[in-house]
C-alpha cells in the first residue's frame, strides 16, 4: 500500500509542469503550445540573427523583443503538453499537427529540466537587454539559441 | 500618366497595414496571424469574464494579462493579412484553415480602422491596469471586448 501511495506522488509530480491539462481540451492543449512558441519564434528569430552576427545588432529591436519573449515565455508553454496530447485530434479544424515527440512523456523529468533551462536563458535574455550591453545581449541571445535548439533536437520531430 | 501614379500611390497606401506581405510565404503569414490571435485570446479571455463580472476580478493577474496583451499586439497582427494569404495553401502542413473574410481585402479601409480601434482599446486596457482602478479595469476589459467582437463579426468567419 505504501509503495503505491509512493508511486502515486510520483506520478503527481511529473504531472506537475502539465498544470493546465484538466481545463482545456487537447485540441486546444496543442493550439495554445504551438500559438506560444510560435510567437515566441516569432520575437526570437531576429535576435538569433543578432547573436550570431548574420545581421547588424538593433538595440530597439532587441530590447522590446526580449521583454516580448520573457513576457509570453512566462505563460509557461511545457503546461500545455498535458498527457493526451501527443497526437492532433482526428477530425479537428484546429491542432492538425503535432510534432511532439514521445519523449516529452517518456522523460518527463527530463522535458521538465529542459523547459527550465530555457526558461533560465529567457531571463537572462531580459536582463542582457535591460543593461543595454550589446556584447552580452549578443551572447545571452547565443545561449537561449543554444537552449531553444537542444530542446527541440532531443522533443520535437525534425 | 497622372492619374495612374495617383492610382499606385492609392494601393501603396492601402497596402500599408500589410508591410509584412513582401516577406512571409502565405502560409507563414497565415500561421503569424492565427498565433498571434491566438495568444492574445489565451491573455484576454480571463479578463473578458472579469469585465462581466463572469468570474471575480484577480488584480494580479489582470495586470499581468493586460500588460501581455499590449506587448503582443504591439505586434502588429493586421500586417500578416496581406493580399494572397485570403485562403489555406493547399496542401501546406499548418496554417490549414483560414477564417479570414474577403472583406478584409475588398474593404482595407474599413479594416485598418477596425484593427485601430482595437489597438486604442488594447492602450486603454493596459493604462486602466496600471492604475490598479478596479472599476476601470472592468469597463476598458468590457470596451475590448466589444472591440474585438466588433471586428470578428465582420471581418472573421463564423
Amino acid at each position: 500500500m505504501k509503495s503505491i501511495a509512493k508511486q502515486l506522488l510520483v506520478v503527481i509530480a511529473l504531472a506537475a509542469p502539465f498544470a493546465a491539462s484538466a481545463q482545456v481540451k487537447p485540441e486546444e492543449a496543442i493550439r495554445a503550445r504551438q500559438s506560444i512558441m510560435r510567437v515566441v519564434a516569432l520575437n526570437f528569430g531576429p535576435l538569433g540573427k543578432m547573436g550570431s552576427g548574420d545581421v547588424t545588432l538593433n538595440k530597439a529591436v532587441f530590447q522590446t523583443n526580449a521583454a516580448r519573449v520573457e513576457a509570453i515565455w512566462a505563460m509557461n508553454p511545457a503546461q500545455y503538453f498535458a498527457p493526451g496530447t501527443d497526437k492532433p485530434v482526428a477530425g479537428a479544424k484546429i491542432a492538425t499537427f503535432s510534432d511532439a515527440r514521445p519523449e516529452i512523456w517518456s522523460q518527463p523529468e527530463k522535458f521538465k529540466a529542459a523547459a527550465e533551462r530555457a526558461t533560465q536563458q529567457v531571463g537572462l535574455l531580459a536582463q542582457a537587454a535591460r543593461t543595454g550591453d550589446e556584447t552580452a545581449m549578443r551572447s545571452a541571445a547565443g545561449e537561449l539559441g543554444k537552449s531553444c535548439k537542444a530542446c527541440h533536437d532531443e522533443f520535437r520531430a525534425k
